[in-house]
């Protein structure tokens, strides 16, 4: 499979080149971050989806695990420089590194990204089925304990790929996050929009340890642009079946109906899926 | 500083030499995991301690994580290699790695080794000062629930590294997780012992998310070859002024007499800390 690497204050590298030394805390100790952004390559135009917003978080990860700074316009080059040689048609996926770098000789993060195609959505666009696993927190677990890094994207991510393991070997396509107070939280690598009373919801970032999916804001900024309203508000499996429907929205799987959750079919409007994916670009 | 990595079907190689791709799991994901076992040269004679038992805790984080299983002998050849060419006197970290390994090339697990000089733990040893922080966790959040990965050493470190950072700003040594209904759990990289009753007591692995702590089973074991009891059990904070102390122990900082906790003086036994600290072979 194609891929494309550059390295900050490098460039360019050539794939599988071995970048990082065994002592580096973010392979040792899963102490970085990282962010996720689409690329579309279409009529050999090369787009990125959301930048300004994806870097907001970026520089809202790196603030809450008190690593330095990062170099925005650094990061800007380097980004601009590897889209720039991608020439793969279709969706890409932009995946942005910093670790906290070498243990033992440090010399600041490690900062680098990666390109690679993205996997085929399109069967996961049409719907999904999903069952709830418990998170092992309560709907308030994340109020007051910043050590817990709740709501970031950090490196140390390997409960979000069990849970997706568990949710396959289950039969299902994905997992939905449950609190144990029994509220809905977020996929492993999406948040979660749900339609009610003409209105859009998802679920609490704040006390809840939920991140902030950039995709989620997208589609709830444009709603009450459109007049329609868009709230935070938790909700139980049990409400799913009185709502308009629940789907869970990645950066890069797009915006995805949930039709069916713990094996209970769920309400699906077409015209809403292909509404809501519209807004959020895909 | 010294330090030395090997890598699995290649042997010793130059330190900072970059081993690890961009699309390493264990980078990306933090999704892999780690023991660390401690080293002691003296007299020019390298011992490596209870590493049987870690090479236990090795093969049971890598059936947790569904990796596949790890080659023992391979494993301990290179860790021979590797302590034998290892020189530095006093004590020192011997950590092994292992990962899901490149995710757009898959190959196998990658498994790399480190040896580095141990941070001088003397005055730890004599006493630490520590705060509790809540792990955001029920004290059973953790029972029919392997998704969440509780009790494995998982490359996913970040929290525990976040705890420690929110300690030395508090002006602390340490953290000690506490559940959310008020329970002790462990420390960031310890697991717990208390002297009450004239028997040992260390806080349940089960259902807690709590990680079998190698130095905490040796002491235990040793306790119960010697008649004493041994046993697990929930205290909370408010507890500890009727035992006769508490202890944090790791494999390579030893056992540690928590002297405070949260400000509040803690029993300490000076004689106990000794006999403790013996057993465990430090």
């Amino acid at each position: 499979m194609k891929q494309l690497v550059a390295v900050m204050g490098r460039g360019l590298v050539a794939p599988n080149t071995a970048l990082v030394t065994a002592d580096d805390l973010g392979l040792t100790r899963g102490d970085g971050y990282y962010d996720a952004v689409r690329v579309v390559v279409s009529d050999g135009q090369a787009r990125i989806d959301h930048l300004d917003r994806h870097l907001q978080r970026f520089a809202r990860s790196s603030a809450a695990l008190d690593l330095p700074v990062f170099d925005e316009a650094g990061w800007r080059a380097l980004i601009a420089e590897a889209v720039a040689a991608w020439d793969v048609p279709g969706e890409a996926v932009l995946k942005l590194v910093r670790t906290r770098g070498s243990e033992n000789s440090p010399n600041g993060p490690t900062e680098l990204l990666t390109i690679t195609p993205a996997a085929d959505a399109t069967k996961a666009r049409q719907g999904v089925r999903a069952i709830t696993l418990s998170r092992g927190t309560a709907s308030d677990a994340f109020a007051d304990t910043p050590w817990l890094l709740g709501g970031l994207k950090t490196l140390s991510h390997a409960v979000n790929s069990a849970a997706r393991r568990e949710a396959v070997r289950r039969g299902a396509d994905d997992a939905i996050f449950v609190t144990t107070d029994g509220f809905l939280l977020e996929a492993p690598t999406a948040g979660v929009i749900i339609a009610a009373d003409d209105q859009l919801w998802t679920t609490p970032t704040s006390g809840t340890g939920v991140l902030p999916s950039i995709t989620v804001e997208v589609v709830m900024d444009a709603a009450r642009t459109q007049g329609v309203g868009a709230h935070e508000a938790l909700f139980r499996p049990a409400d799913l079946p009185d709502t308009d429907g629940l789907w869970i929205a990645s950066s890069i799987r797009g915006v995805m109906p949930v039709r069916e959750l713990d094996g209970v079919e769920l309400p699906f409007s077409e015209e809403l899926t292909r509404h809501l994916a519209r807004t959020a670009g895909f």
